[in-house]
């Protein structure tokens, strides 16, 4: 079958094609085509048996979403967005990007009429504040950024356009993705990463938010899992509510940190250094905190249990080196 | 002050634009200029002191929106809409008019820079099924029509332009008006009036769902004090959810029967003829039933308390007799 990924330069793009050639297949089919997009050209692997392109353009610009989808894949990861961070200090590039790219390709794919499976990557930033102490799988979205806001619309274009039968469509809400291997990003969430990141490299890191901050997070190797998961689950099992709150592990800041220290030690703890940033610390006040993730995991999402498994894995599949 | 009205032609807009015009003022301001807008042109009231112009055309289209804005008013009533039951058949118009059209009409605003007030009115059918026994304000809004994608798209765009200081919006969901005078229109609730309005004319109406069917609804005159209310509230009292759920009564269709029964007799009741239809069905069996709306409440919104007072209401405002 023909799978088609955007975003597919970005970590989780990259991470998940690397997956999709090792595995070969998917929901029990052999993947024959994979078509790589973004603005940037992906690289595509070569690998027999795998015709894989990469489609270099922006989704959201005339005739992109068309071209991508004139083949009719069978099955479309939609990844491509701007971040959380950009879409606040750049407003129109938000918009034109996490919402008409979206229903360019959301209608680009309801005119080819086949019906594929879109899988989307939504944000925990649909919800904000104030919440709970724990959030529900019925409690209300109102976002309170413009990236939130965009993946909100977007998520409702998915629910309304897989009601009328144009695709078949699954919305996962990621949790904050910790560890990103690499450099930081314009993500508010950027941090999250960077504090556990830049001290195992032996670099410092700026931790601009109070230590009690608490926030959900799941491990790359997870959101890929997710994808995969969401690519092959059954659409009759989801129901009417095509978005689902992804499982997560819910710690402060601090417990980041400690386990940081049980993994790494003091000295590698040491690198990180606090620097209130007002812009972040705006963002972040907002996000929702932790998830009674109850749907996803009937529906058989599964994450990691702890952080200390998190940063354990990313040792493992970064640095090449077991954490323990 | 100049005020701008989309959809003054509809029947919310019509009776909005006579209170307008009869009070003469608003938030302690006097009303000066009323610009009535509707793809039909609306009809423009002729009073001293109040120059009203009809503007025809359709805010959708390139340059409508942007020409409504050019004078600033300084508050902007969106009725403008098309209705659920043709949202739901005719797909593109839909998205369209609900969501392109009020986009225009928000970034016409945000370009202009004069951060008005926003009135919008959204709609109950931002909800979907399945609900909890009475839905609080803070469950989550998964709407199941086209109508309802698009109402609350249009609600997120107007947190996030407030958000963002572009205007000062605030959106209130309406119940089901009822007794809409008049004929029938595409609405998919548009039956909800029928059985009390064509009966009272003495003519048959028709029943397209089960008496068991519990809805909730206000009057058209409940409406407009609601759209009043939204234009003098204080923005900073609403907070950062800016979408208000209207209160409203909830009863059975039975119950409103009942209410008809008591206030015009058993003859009246008797015009109303059972005659299931399936397309009408399976859209209001996924609207919601009953809400506690205490925040709206807590705000100062008020509508009617019993169904009778709304049938009373309707008979004296629109058949010009007491209803008693």
């Amino acid at each position: 079958m023909r799978v088609l990924i955007t975003g597919a330069a970005g970590m989780v793009g990259r991470k998940l094609t690397e997956r999709l050639v090792k595995d070969g297949r998917l929901a029990g089919r052999p993947i024959t085509a994979l078509d790589l997009s973004d603005v940037v050209p992906p690289t595509a692997p070569q690998v027999p048996g795998i015709k894989a392109r990469p489609r270099a353009g922006d989704v959201s610009m005339p005739g992109i979403a068309e071209a991508l989808i004139e083949k009719k894949p069978s099955l479309v990861f939609h990844l491509a967005g701007i971040v959380s961070g950009e879409s606040e200090s750049n407003f129109e590039l938000g918009y034109r990007v996490n919402l008409d790219g979206t229903r360019a390709l959301f209608d680009a794919i309801r005119l080819s009429g086949h019906n594929p499976r879109v899988v989307f990557t939504s944000s925990i930033a649909v919800f904000g504040a104030p919440f709970p102490e724990v959030i529900h799988d019925d409690f209300q979205q109102v976002p309170l950024t413009s990236y939130g806001t965009q993946k909100l619309i977007s998520e409702l274009l998915l629910n309304d356009y897989s009601r009328r039968g144009f695709f078949d469509g699954i919305g996962i809400r990621l949790p904050t993705l910790v560890v990103r291997p690499g450099k930081a990003n314009k993500a508010a969430s950027s941090f999250f990463s960077g504090i556990i990141r830049e001290p195992l490299n032996g670099q410092e890191a700026l931790l601009p938010v109070p230590r009690s901050v608490v926030h959900t997070h799941a491990s790359p190797r997870s959101a890929v899992n997710f994808l995969i998961h969401a690519a092959e689950i059954e659409g009759a099992k989801v129901g009417t509510r095509r978005n689902i709150t992804m499982p997560g592990v819910g710690v402060t800041v601090e417990e980041q940190i400690d386990a940081l220290r049980r993994i790494a030690g003091e000295d590698v703890v040491k690198l990180i250094r606090e620097e209130p940033d007002e812009a972040v610390w705006k963002i972040v006040q907002n996000w929702p905190t932790r998830f009674d993730t109850s749907r996803a995991r009937e529906l058989g999402f599964t994450a990691e249990q702890s952080f200390d498994e998190i940063v354990k894995g990313y040792i493992e599949e970064e640095l090449g080196e077991r954490g323990e």
